[in-house]
């Protein structure tokens, strides 16, 4: 069975998953640097599993440390949480994580201690991602109907998590629950995580799926060949407001179009009340040569401007439901998100 | 200066877009069986030179044929339009040539002078088709106003033409007009038109262009940044419903949500009032290798199901205006497009 991401005690197993579908290798770092590095390059992706990914970095740097006395290694892991800070910039689970460890490393003055919290903070943060992640599923099910053609977009799955997966985690449940449900991927240029990983971890489920460009999307609704949309989120913001793959957004307004529902999944650690709407998430600009060239095979003249968003903000008026752990918060439009904390 | 498709007397030269843009190569082809081929694997596309190529291979054929006497050309070249019909089917410009020349080889009894007519008709259909461009792109500039950022999907220009193109006809004219105008290029998966032909064109040009991923259409639409949408086709329905590359549906739902005027730019050859609606349209489904892989690389798994149609249908009411030779068809929607042949 595969895995996103592993704790070795002193090193850190991550799925290289630039090299999926064709490729199952995993690299085992022993310096957190590489773990950073693992996360700006996209080795491993997927809000959930950047936050994990930080937080074992963070707890290997900690146990590598050769700080004489905790003020050193308090010094020295504060570089470290600036590090992780810096790979990627619109998960809030990033930034959920680095402040869990802060608070440690405030909060803990005994060296070896603080080491020790560290590492189990981080396992602690792997295990409630895949709780929060069945969890979701279970409250999500309700929304897929049997003999539903479910929508996705990005990989929410168990790649971009701990285990299981959030969009892909509800789809899963409502198998589980004996219901029959096909899913279209949609392949999300420019770095293809719907026709590389999305299609390879359903395949390796069995749960039939189809794989669509993601100019098809407004087609197939038009032909009644979708019922719901389920996706994951980078982050949502107090009044709803999503921010998730580039690509979401076109989705949602052909859903709202379509009339089909649809719906976000996300755990409590992508709600960031911080943020009060979409307008204030900050979108992340990547690499041009991510458009200009696939797996290395150029496909756009030299010299051509090119924009390369990472992400874009779907608002909350178009969202059916936001499917957490902790439970559903229905038509988000106008209301926001705060329900979900007085539950 | 590059050209699209040539007659040389006895042979048809066609630019390999496949190729483009890192490559610039031409194929002289000396039997009509090749130039069918080169339409068929899309070596050229785009529904007006689809058109201009099958007459420059029908009149091939009959250059070269061999038969000993008219009827004997004739029932050639019967099959020779057979091949052609079957090369592509939602291009209705292919049709119609294939009718004209049909006309001809049942109005001309003398063996040579059907050779020579053939000839002729085959240069009047590229010529008519240069002129009629340049006329669209007079008849449609006017809706582009200096300043503006104009959004277009696949590839409707010189290259999709015998020159001067549809689509990009209008912006050409409204730039020769002295209107600064920018435009923004959607890749177009999965054959990728856009980053790889309209913005090697528009370079060529110097039109200022810039390069996204179709699921970035909504995004930038929101932000404000497109300003005009203009697109070619493929077929336009007697109501007014236009089959074009797919996404064009998607893009022209996400025009309506905010506001953004959205024009065809078509030859009268693509207009077919012999089909009532987009219903009646048949969608070409080409090969699923076209999505799993990209020049050469492989991007999805093994054996996943994938679907590939390669048009889909905006309806009449999503359209501000079709733009034509002839005339400007303006909000189709309701009334269709036989007032045109009435002007």
């Amino acid at each position: 069975m595969y895995y996103t991401i592993k704790w070795n005690g002193d090193s850190v197993s991550i799925l290289d998953q630039r090299l999926l579908p064709l490729k199952e290798e995993y690299h085992t770092y022993t310096d957190f640097q590489s773990v950073a590095d693992s996360i700006t390059y996209m080795e491993t992706r997927g809000a959930p599993a950047i936050g994990i990914t930080a937080a074992m970095g963070i707890a290997l740097a900690a146990k590598k440390s050769q700080a004489k006395n905790s003020n050193e290694l308090k010094t020295e892991l504060e570089k470290v949480l600036e590090i992780f800070a810096g790979t990627r910039p619109t998960a809030v689970n990033l930034f959920w994580t680095i402040n869990r460890m802060r608070e440690l490393i405030n909060g803990n003055s005994d060296m070896a201690i603080l080491k020790e919290v560290l590492e189990k903070e981080a396992l602690a943060i792997y295990d409630e991602d895949i709780q929060a992640n069945r969890q979701m599923g279970k409250n999500g099910s309700r929304f897929l109907e049997d003999g539903d053609t479910v929508m996705t977009h990005c990989n929410a799955g168990a790649l971009a998590t701990g285990g299981y997966g959030t969009a892909l985690g509800v789809i899963r449940a409502a198998v589980e629950e004996g219901k029959k449900i096909e899913v279209i991927a949609c392949e999300t240029r420019p770095y293809l995580q719907g026709a590389r990983l999305t299609t390879w971890e359903l395949l390796k489920d069995q749960i039939p799926v189809t794989l669509i460009t993601d100019n098809m999307s407004g087609h197939f609704m038009k032909e009644g060949r979708i019922n719901k949309i389920v996706v994951g989120a980078d982050r949502v913001a107090k009044n709803g407001d999503t921010a998730n793959k580039i690509g979401t957004y076109t989705h949602s307004v052909l859903a709202k179009e379509h009339g089909i529902p649809f719906y976000i999944a996300a755990p409590l650690s992508t709600l960031d009340p911080e943020t009060e709407t979409g307008n204030d998430i900050v979108i992340e600009e990547r690499s041009i040569d991510e458009v200009a060239f696939i797996k290395g095979v150029q496909i756009a003249p030299e010299g051509v401007k090119i924009l390369n968003p990472s992400f874009d903000v779907t608002p909350a008026g178009n969202i059916s439901a936001i499917i957490t752990e902790k439970g559903v918060i229905e038509h988000p439009g106008g209301k926001g998100i705060m329900e979900i904390y007085s539950k």
